[in-house]
């Protein structure tokens, strides 16, 4: 029989998801750690982990056992939007079944802006038979990525494979094999001179909120093949002044977006973004946190911690990401 | 300076493309071999070697100094179209440039039909924010890549790399890292019966024209995530039954199809696939025959060829590839 006293209770912290999936991976993978929705009491000393999407604040603060904090998505900035977050190691999830699926987004993306797709697909809707004998090939075209972390590398790798040039940015110098990669604000203005395509993969934090705007936009200066710019932002809403991008899509600042994230979610019926011509839209679903995928390992970290062991994929608070 | 008389002249005959740009590429690559639209009779003893697409019947049978034909394209159907066709050497292109602009064709359609790009281009237009929650990672979907030459052996590595399964068929055994292959007549079953998405990338002989016809799409039996397997043909049109196709979407034994080539190109304003909303249609844009990157191997090989060296890339006249 095993000690489940010892081992303490799971608190589940979800807004806006249904815990039923998750209970049940949960109770599949930590069998001996009752999981409940709610402490009893701010204060319940039973609760001795956290796995939370956007747990709503202060429920955290005053638990007198809790260890970590085992965020559900890849970001954490729905984390840290509790004032009264308590002091405990935060763990980011790092899954390579979320990072492959990013990297599907991304290179699905940047091909469908390489290779025409819009134009295509209007095309065909017309019937009419054209083929744009000045298509380039990807060695012809830069991407540039914003943030090189887990999911950023990857998706740099990928691209690569794919014949792209790649450059990326990130706020510490990071090396990449075959990646020309730039770091802080002194890099940035260079980064924005180098490339083609623009994938946004960076954490939400105070220094990246709206980054994606108007001035940053005016700094990519590639005209390259494509006429101007194209944006990909698969990050977060929050990085992006979005009266900015319909404004630069429609002065040729950026030839073309797609965005998977958005200020608020669901995005509006009324959103001028729907119906723009050179606006794609996917609906948040780049790459899904999987149950399935993510709660072997959180529940792996719990029992090495239990055991004296280090957590790993811990979020920097002061950088905030 | 040079004997051109010695080197001979090279014959440049096409159908259907225009000339200018690849004279100007012969006359960088090859300025000591005067190029000819036309050769001075049809015994001309002036022409060495000819560089074709689609060359017209009989031009080239009584051409005595014949050296070897160079074909434009990756498939060399167009070469035997050609009842007299001389018994010299014949070359395939083998470019790195051609190879990678079908190999980000290939993945570029793959991940729109995986990521349901029709699906949720249909939901931006109807104002709709809904997230598939079913959608699996590329892990859970097999890609099958009929033809495992140059062009499917690369969009397979690729594809692997995306985090596919691949598998393969072709007319000989072929071992890849990663891929299940399969083999001839024997192997064509389990094949069918092993993947959710196929690329066809044969070449068109007279064992493969026609081979996509209804008994093939019945035999493909894996209904998978996608509800019924997905047909991308990038190869030719003349592999493809049309009717076939068209029925068998409307049965359900094929969920969705990209076709870049058909029968009769350009395809006709009045075919029923422009319109069809399971098929998405390029214009035979998947990987360009681009000037500058085939004409400097080509002239290569005539220089090696001229100082006794081997032809590579030949077709097996026997095998019609």
């Amino acid at each position: 029989m095993t000690d489940t006293t010892q081992k303490g209770r799971i608190l589940l912290a979800l807004t806006g998801w249904s815990p039923d999936v998750w209970l049940d991976e949960l109770g599949r993978a930590a069998p001996d750690r009752p999981v409940t929705l709610e402490p009893d009491g701010a204060a319940d000393p039973s609760i001795h982990y956290a796995v939370v999407w956007k747990q709503r604040p202060a429920l955290l603060s005053k638990l007198p056992n809790l260890k970590a904090i085992f965020s559900l998505g890849a970001g954490v900035d729905h984390v840290f939007n509790d004032p009264d977050l308590p002091q405990v190691p935060i763990v980011r999830v790092v899954s390579p079944d979320l990072t492959t699926r990013m990297s599907e987004y991304v290179a699905w993306q940047v091909l469908d802006h390489h290779r025409l797709g819009p134009r295509y697909r209007a095309q065909q809707a017309a019937r009419i038979w054209h083929e744009d004998r000045s298509q380039k090939a990807a060695a012809d075209i830069t991407v540039g990525i914003m943030g090189l972390g887990e999911l950023g590398r990857d998706a740099a790798a990928k691209l690569r494979v794919l014949g792209f040039q790649v450059s990326g940015w990130a706020r510490t110098q990071k090396q990449l094999e075959g990646v020309t990669c730039y770091a802080g604000a002194e890099g940035l203005l260079p980064f924005l001179a180098s490339a083609d395509i623009f994938v946004v993969l960076l954490p939400l934090t105070p220094d990246t909120r709206n980054i994606l705007d108007r001035s940053l936009f005016s700094r990519m200066t590639k005209r390259g093949p494509l006429g101007a710019p194209v944006l990909i932002n698969a990050g977060r809403g929050g990085l992006q002044n979005e009266a900015d991008i319909l404004a630069a899509l429609d002065e040729g600042l950026l030839s073309a977006v797609t965005l998977d994230v958005f200020q608020q979610e669901p995005l509006g019926p009324d959103s001028p973004f729907w119906s723009h011509p050179n606006v794609t839209i996917t609906p948040h679903a780049a790459a899904a946190s999987v149950p399935s995928s993510l709660i072997k390992p959180i529940v792996a970290q719990m029992d090495a911690h239990d055991r004296g062991g280090k957590l790993i994929n811990l979020v920097d608070r002061k950088a905030g990401y």
